[in-house]
């Protein structure tokens, strides 16, 4: 998408990958001693050997200080740290950990709709019972506890609830959630004994005036011990996102708080069957959660890409909302952070019953599917999918449709990302303005 | 271990993770058009973008030609090339798509014992039954077709087996399986309907005189269209063993063989839920397939590591079998291949008293061992464990006891690597060696 890799974190790959280039006068002294701590931790000195299935100590201990510095001091536990390949590998197996049971005592997860659907491809994978809470569009997608309660309650009557999904910034929807919000969600996890899975690897996209990211584990901890000592809560981070971007090294940790020491066993054990993370995700990892310092020679680079990356993300983000909103069937709410917007698309009856004829027919099988091609070629899709399928022939742009992340029954959206550059974007969005037009006036 | 990475990688890892490199004159040319040419197949031509879930097409062409040059002409479809975490990933998400069913149709899949532990593990954690055949240790560790016959027949009493692991070259008993041998396996599968999976991750790892590896899908596809037509096969690779060692990038791929279409459909989402391997590992594995040619200026160097590195390997893998041999009450097969030796261990009957008391006694639970403790210090350790305990405690020596990876009742081993340098592999043998003089006579 264009986005520039940060110059000293690709520095120390390099150097890691291939040492000889610790003699070259061309690389910083910073980058040089970072590759050097990272190769000392290493097997044989080696990004080439396997680390511990948990990853390497020291790279543990550095994302416990970032935490810490992070979360304004709170204690973390380089033990309760876990280097995962990515996210979505940490999520899986933490699901993993806690589904079991048959019938009514399956274990049930709770998450958000709309969502990201590795969440619910893990479930299925795993057999759990996928318990869904709806965000809340019309304010601004945020989470109300009492959806939460009236998923929690329905659920309760074919399954058993164990666990809660957040992800914040949100993904698809853009949304930060409030420090109120949090605590709401946490008091609620406590009187509902769910263990929270706080996927927090848009931690550093947040755009709008007045939001701030808050992590559940500082919110958790300036809760009390009431909280803090009770509440089980594994959060995940990755350096797929925010302003590194580096999704194909698939680095990435957890942490885990009020684990069950036994269950802690469990879960070595599990990560163990995957040998280790990938080695040089690790370096990046470590990397990121110990970038250069002001003192270093790579300080000023390190902070000027950082932070023009972020700005052209909070100037799209906002381009993005402001441009849609200009389109008479779209609403779009603000983009506060992660790298998406999820607008809301009104569609014409006519444009919906040409997607939904086809789909209504399969069951026919393949003799009405002919005939479906022969009269009218109308398409047995979602009528989001038909819109974006529509939006793809016509202008060549891959947009995906809310009905993959779920939405409310009746309502239609789109995810769009906000990567590409400022001046592709705006094309990309003059476009769709247009094509939304077009598209109503022919389905009118 | 010491084992050197092979330069020419390495080069090309550093060039791809920093491309500011490729104006760098210190590197050969060969090194930069391959790290170009990876760099032109990755999204934004970054390693840092995400690749399609099955792995960047122009590595499965590279994979593809490698397989057909490896197989002396026999085809092969980029198409039916998977690229992995390392060969776990792909071995674990194989057995995910086999495994299915309840109670007497509960996919069974038969894994040799002695085995490596990932097969016992992702069993236990699908859910899945495990077949165990035997190998023949009297017969150098070779797979006898009877055995195989007998584990079925027994097994298909409470389950439905559905596929049959190899492993070959071995691990942990490092025996080269034989053409005739490999044909009679798959005469086997076609006749019982089994899915072939064949570990090969040592292929290059193959030192006795009069073996050789053969690939199973070349002998498959040798034996004609009745069985290269019919049999399903996945067989995987990876960049972590032979000449490279690169265990830490977690680079590997599977290739599948009659796979039906539809299976394949669903195998490509299941993959899709890890987004993508490491891409790191991707452009390793594509120097591993495709590495200097005799016209370019890193071969001779390539030539002289990789030779030096299998020569090496080859003399240790005798050398321990020799010195091994040589104690009374230590009997070592050949180390024909991969990187281990198996040895078997006389251990007098007071050592395996000592070691089950304590497990005997567990059941009377927490009194029972303090008990033990307090009056002899027993250990409740299998036999083997317990020697390799002790082993550790006297001599810092850690070898993996035989019940780790599945042994004939009443038959002892440990698993010891080749890996260390031939001066330290030295020493450690003449220190087991002495340990197991010392051992017998104290038991005895």
């Amino acid at each position: 998408m264009g986005q520039k890799p940060i110059t000293f974190f690709r520095q120390v790959l390099a150097l890691c990958s291939y040492p000889d280039l610790l003699e070259d006068s061309k690389f910083p002294e910073d980058a040089k001693s970072r590759a050097r701590r990272i190769l000392q931790a290493c097997g044989g000195g080696s990004l080439g050997a396997y680390s511990t299935s948990q990853g390497i100590e020291i790279i543990r201990q550095d994302v416990a200080r970032y935490i810490e510095r992070r979360d304004g001091g709170i204690p973390c536990d380089p033990d309760n740290i876990y280097l995962s390949i990515g996210a979505s590998d940490a999520i899986v197996t933490m699901l993993k950990l806690l589904v079991s049971g048959e019938g009514m005592s399956r274990t049930g997860v709770m998450i958000s709709i709309p969502q990201y659907p590795l969440y619910s491809a893990a479930l299925a994978e795993l057999g759990a019972v996928q318990i869904s809470y709806y965000l809340e569009e019309d304010n601004c997608w945020s989470l109300d506890i009492n959806e939460l309660r009236r998923a929690l309650q329905e659920a309760k009557k074919h399954c058993s609830p164990r666990a809660l999904c957040i992800i914040n910034p949100g993904n698809p929807t853009g949304q930060v959630q409030s420090r109120q919000c949090i605590e709401d969600v946490i008091r609620f996890a406590a009187t509902e004994n769910l263990f929270l899975m706080s996927d927090e690897v848009y931690q550093d996209n947040v755009y709008a005036d007045g939001c701030k990211f808050h992590s559940f584990k500082k919110v958790l901890f300036e809760m009390g011990p009431e909280y803090s000592e009770k509440v089980e809560l594994a959060s995940f981070h990755s350096t797929s996102k925010c302003y590194m971007g580096e999704c194909g090294f698939r680095g990435g940790y957890m942490e885990v708080v009020n684990l069950d020491p036994e269950v802690k066993v469990q879960l070595t054990k599990l990560v163990s069957v995957r040998l280790c993370p990938p080695v040089p995700g690790q370096a990046l990892l470590d990397v990121v959660v110990n970038p250069p310092q002001p003192d270093e020679p790579s300080y000023d680079t390190f902070i000027k890409e950082r932070t023009e990356t972020l700005a052209t993300l909070a100037e799209k983000a906002n381009m993005t909302q402001e441009i849609l909103n200009q389109v008479p069937g779209i609403k779009c709410n603000p983009v506060q952070g992660a790298m998406y917007s999820f607008p809301r698309i009104h569609l014409p009856p006519k444009a919906i019953l040409e997607a939904k004829v086809e789909s209504a027919c399969t069951q026919f099988n393949l003799i009405s599917v002919l005939f479906m091609d022969i009269s009218k070629g109308e398409k047995g899709q979602s009528p989001d999918m038909f819109y974006c399928m529509k939006l793809l022939e016509e202008t060549g742009i891959c947009l995906v449709p809310g009905s993959g992340f779920g939405q409310r029954d009746g309502t239609y959206h789109f995810r769009m990302t906000i990567l590409p550059s400022k001046e592709k974007l705006k094309i990309v969005l003059a476009k769709i303005k247009e094509f939304h037009q077009h598209f109503t006036d022919q389905y009118s």
